[in-house]
């Protein structure tokens, strides 16, 4: 089943747009969890267990395992290896932020979607289209462009003004657009929870397209304004709230608590939508 | 020593501009490398070992090594391991073209900057300051931010004009040199072969930041036409025609010649600088 198909069974199963993130910073980590052999995949393979429930898709941020590079690279196969056979139908987002010169976007596009098999991947649309394509030709998988980013300094390129009057963001959703039509349904875009005025613009400009909303809980972007705002073809993720929610040996168990609750949440701010 | 000095100190010694791009494609490697046990790791360390003499820097693309996923990283590591070791005064600059918000972004600096010890590492600019800056902080360290990049598609969104009648390339330049500024000497722009009529605009607008240039040779610009108008605070960037100079046995001996040559015709025209 290709990634569209996936998320919107997922969603209508759930009545909700969680995305589970799966960030494992090490600092961060319950100490028993540090002293494991494989703490980055273990302390995933937990929450995904004790959050599976309530997650219409995981992100996992590739950065927090290449940080320690061969051997963190290993855990997250581990970790994907897991999911995709524990839990086969949530699709997974590889949080990547990738983009490079067509031959070499091939590369990335073989390891992420040719073997590894995930559902989606952000990246980065600074180089153009043919940096982008050779992911699109799996066909069955989807790519996340980064639009309008969550982080204070998403306005230093991101809000510059164009000459058609435009912010940069909306000229790359414009571009990302494009895109979606050529490739349909295979190009979402990344649109911050931090920005939630904009965010009603942006989804009457582009009524069908996938968003991934980083940036809510930890980073300030509250569900009551975003809901409405970004509608049903929404990833709204959260990761430091849920997987962070504890750092005792009851990290798990407050986990799930922590997704049962915005699960909850979403649940009455979509029956109004 | 800083990767600034490190630079300048092997340009002047060489007085050449050439930096090795080692993006071992597997499929492009000789088939007796493509046998052997750690075929990336092995082509690479044979290519150094042949063009140490000529090369100003290196610059591996992780993208190739990242293909094969944990395997392909233990590879890099070695190969990073290797060159530090036996050519500590060339300077390493890591095509990675990452980016994220500034508390992910500090995971890829431990890795790359603070494990690997790699002098400079190329990233993706969208996302704006406080996803550059955790790099930033290693002060011997530096950064190459994509501006105006190589491939036919940069067009898409960098040729896209601003209210300032700018390029967008040209908006991510003036960002690059405000960075710049702040980070003395620590920030570089990467500007495509491809465009050598831009070249001479952006190297009068920015005379001391240092170029990151590929495309030259395999992907099209001219020696003759980018040396003039990018100068000597340059890197020019060759990958294929030295790396796969032959597909035979050969294979490091003709990338020395090839080397050799581009090193040769840089001499001649710097004189004239």
């Amino acid at each position: 089943m290709n990634f569209y198909s996936k998320f919107k069974t997922r969603r209508e199963k759930l009545n909700s747009l969680l995305c589970v993130g799966l960030d494992p910073e090490f600092e961060k980590l319950p100490s028993i969890i540090q002293k494991s052999e494989n703490p980055l995949f273990t302390f995933c393979k937990e929450i995904v267990l004790a959050t599976s429930d309530y997650a219409v898709a995981y992100k996992p941020n590739i950065a927090f395992f290449e940080r320690f590079g061969s051997q963190g690279i290993l855990e997250f196969e581990k970790l994907i290896q897991f999911m995709k056979s524990t839990f086969p139908e949530i699709p997974i987002v590889a949080d990547c932020k990738r983009g490079d010169l067509a031959n070499t976007s091939k590369e990335y596009a073989k390891y992420y979607f040719g073997n590894l098999n995930l559902d989606s991947i952000t990246l980065s649309p600074y180089m153009g289209a043919d940096s982008i394509e050779p992911f699109l030709e799996y066909s069955d998988h989807s790519v996340f462009l980064l639009a309008y980013t969550s982080n204070p300094s998403s306005s230093d390129l991101q809000k510059i003004q164009s000459a058609n009057k435009l912010y940069f963001y909306e000229e790359t959703i414009l571009f990302s657009s494009k895109l979606n039509q050529k490739f349909t349904n295979q190009v979402g875009i990344v649109v911050g929870a931090t920005h939630p005025k904009e965010m009603k613009d942006i989804r009457d400009g582009e009524p069908e397209m996938i968003f991934l909303i980083p940036g809510y809980g930890a980073q300030g972007g509250t569900l009551e304004e975003i809901i409405p705002a970004c509608g049903r073809n929404s990833l709204i993720n959260s990761s430091r709230s849920i997987i962070f929610a504890s750092k005792e040996k009851d990290f798990a168990e407050k986990s799930r608590d922590s997704a049962a609750s915005i699960h909850k949440q979403m649940n009455e701010y979509l029956v109004n939508l």
